[in-house]
């Protein structure tokens, strides 16, 4: 059972965004901005590109609503978005908000307090459609 | 005009792996690694989503499509996407053969002939579906 899938069970928290039957949306806890946030498939799928195009469209419809909810929430040139999947072997959609390259390298990483973790969240799930 | 619009017009010369009435994909020039590819609407848009969510999705289509021409011509891990921006104003979609989470950070490049990137695109473009 990955990470992700005790995160969307609830046996370990997170800062949650959105979720429906098929997609969860919570906060990098070791985020490169604030406001980074990840959609994950609830089916525990290695690969991107190994889920059915079905599964993968609703998959980017899904992270299309939850990136334009933290375009409305936090401060930013553009909504970031990846797919990497070398750590974690479930799918995961990265959205940063960048303001420049180094936001989207996963090399800078930026702290933010418990208390700060939750006003975002609160303010991203506001703004999702 | 952006370059890509001029590489999609034929003003500046590129090396193509697809191209339907909306989108266009070629290869990176500049590739963090050997297949790193380029899929680009034919419509000059700065920001991913700033599309429609129909052309967003089409272009995800489209992108799915161009990945699985490269797992299969290219020898990687996984194909990685990456949609940033900052750099040029046209959306462009990266998808990007991965051994190392290095491939997919834009900070290491690497040489490829002019005979190669032809070789390269001709192998994905003949898996291209």
């Amino acid at each position: 059972m990955s990470i992700f899938t005790k995160i969307i069970n609830g046996e370990i928290p997170s800062y949650k965004i959105a979720e429906n039957n098929y997609f969860f949306a919570f906060l990098d806890i070791n985020p490169n901005a604030k406001g980074h946030t990840l959609v994950v498939p609830k089916k525990e799928e290695n690969k991107l590109f190994e889920l059915s195009k079905e599964e993968y469209l609703s998959l980017m419809d899904f992270s299309y609503r939850v990136a334009k909810a933290i375009e409305k929430a936090i401060p930013c040139k553009r909504i970031g978005m990846s797919v990497i999947g070398l750590e974690v072997p479930h799918v995961h959609v990265h959205l940063i908000p960048l303001q420049e390259m180094k936001d989207i390298q996963f090399e800078k990483k930026v702290m933010v307090s418990k208390e700060e973790f939750i006003a975002i969240a609160e303010r991203i799930s506001n703004y999702f459609e």
